[in-house]
């Protein structure tokens, strides 16, 4: 008693290790990164993890028994219950990876393992957009769309750690859109990354004739979902009319979560918030317009404020979480 | 000590007014029910609750003082903090109604509000097909389409008490059709029963000369939404296709709660249940073709258990659960 309590989270990604360590209070002591290599396999994944973990403890000067359990937020198909990832695509050969108890065998601490957009959700909900909100919608928009819902505090897993998969909610019976999980309609093949990209090739294609500054990136196959966003700032036409396709299906996306579950915040994170607040503004709008007005408070309609930290943070709140809560 | 608690469960409604006692372990001790005068305005209203409840104690024969608490499930639109019934479509002048204060003062008992269906899901949930789920999605399918989130036996009320309206997702876009609620391609308007009326009044006249068993009941107006599911038991391909299309719309609603809240249960109530198996068979159906392999599991789509007494049950079970947490 007296002695001060640290938790530790880990953020295993296709592109970086991720390590952070926090204090009782949730704030970050010391974090550190290194880059994954994705095609060097699990057991260099695994030691790297054991790398990261142990660098982080000894730059951060802690003693390592006053660190009190492990969080770790882990990409791909996950089974929660054993703490395995059973197939990360953007780690090659990934197949039943048991990193929950590789890493408690090795550093003999409790680990709460969890998916990466649920770890990122934890974050904002403890310590970023979404902080003191008594539930909370997390929306990441990267390549594809993830999210996680928090309610007291709490992540809500889901009977199979599915819950907050919005991205695979369907928006269109009609003239669906195919989607990267093989059904049709999903709000990710509308508002996704990828989905932006493929759907501005189609768009150019279709008005060849049309003045563009997204046909020169197009042709030299250099497209990015940046230059589609900067386009539109710029009040390029069809960049315009792509940028507001999108975030009208995102609203429909935002607008169901709020009828569903009516969360006090709904938080966007990922890659995709780049485009910054003439984004962010469109999304409200469409939302004001498609909602019950009870719910159609633009500014809880909000961007992520952790950026990359998110996901370490959310690890080490739900490992403290944990600890507290068999302590 | 000691002493047996009980709790007692009204529910509100624009055909009856119902109450129920249950004992300390849910079950029901006694029960009754007084046919609502829907015009005779709020003051009889809240005069026939009070008759209700009274009569309802003394024909069960328990100490009033063993009454713990009140539950009471509402229509309409609702202040759920401050326990007013803000607006109830069907009560003529029912606006700005103080249910929850009236019951204290009359009563002495503590009172909690919830909506109705909210207290169906808190009733199917503890005592009914959702018994023993951790979590469970309660979705009412009658002129309209309702709901309510338990999660680890507790209402998920949302911010604004609207978490669970289901009916009010969207899920089209390109052809959307128009809604009760103003809006267009919500769920409500593709598979509520009104939706199932209007949608077969135009098949019907789409399809003036194809032998449908419709068109009669049509021709005098006399149609119902069970001569449309009882046609479609019979083959009658008019009805057959409608009984699809509305399957179909409800299983992408049914999808879309299991990919974002990934309940154990889906539960489905209300009067369109009584269209029995074939349509539940053929939800299912839809569902499994549409959702993750993981949620397709169609046993855990059922219909409700408790018929009419799940508002009552739910209401007292709410009460008991407000008394629990602070005693």
């Amino acid at each position: 008693m007296g002695k001060t309590h640290y938790y530790l989270g880990l953020d295993v990604g296709g592109t970086a290790m991720k390590a952070g360590i926090i204090s009782a209070d949730g704030s970050l002591v010391h974090c550190l990164s290194e880059p994954t290599n994705k095609n060097a396999g699990p057991a260099a994944g695994l030691a790297l993890m054991e790398q990261v973990i142990n660098l982080c403890i000894k730059k951060s000067g802690i003693d390592p028994d006053s660190i009190k359990a492990f969080g770790t937020g882990v990409p791909g198909i996950i089974d929660l219950k054993n703490g395995i990832i059973l197939d990360a695509v953007n780690l090659t050969d990934w197949k039943n990876v048991p990193v929950r108890s590789h890493l408690q065998k090795i550093f003999n601490k409790p680990v709460v393992f969890l998916n990466d957009a649920n770890a990122a959700a934890m974050g904002e909900a403890w310590l970023g957009a979404g902080k003191g909100a008594e539930s909370m919608a997390f929306i990441t928009l990267g390549t594809g769309i993830g999210g996680g819902l928090v309610h007291q505090g709490k992540i809500i897993e889901g009977r199979h750690g599915l819950a907050g998969e919005i991205g695979h909610t369907r928006i269109e019976m009609s003239r669906p859109r195919p989607c990267s999980c093989g059904q049709f309609g999903c709000l990710e093949a509308y508002a996704g990354a990828t989905s932006v990209l493929k759907r501005t090739y189609e768009a150019l294609a279709e008005d060849f004739n049309k003045i563009s500054d997204l046909h020169e990136p197009a042709e030299k196959k250099t497209l990015s979902c940046k230059d589609v966003f900067d386009a539109a700032r710029n009040g390029d036409p069809i960049a315009d009319r792509l940028v507001e396709e999108t975030s009208s299906a995102l609203a429909i996306g935002i607008t169901n979560i709020l009828h569903f579950f009516d969360p006090e915040k709904v938080v966007l994170g990922g890659g995709m918030i780049a485009a910054g607040d003439d984004f962010l503004k469109r999304i409200r709008w469409f939302v004001k317009d498609q909602s019950f007005k009870e719910c159609a408070q633009g500014e809880d309609i909000c961007f992520a404020t952790l950026g990359n930290d998110a996901g370490i943070l959310g690890a080490a709140i739900a490992a403290r979480q944990m600890f507290i809560s068999t302590n």
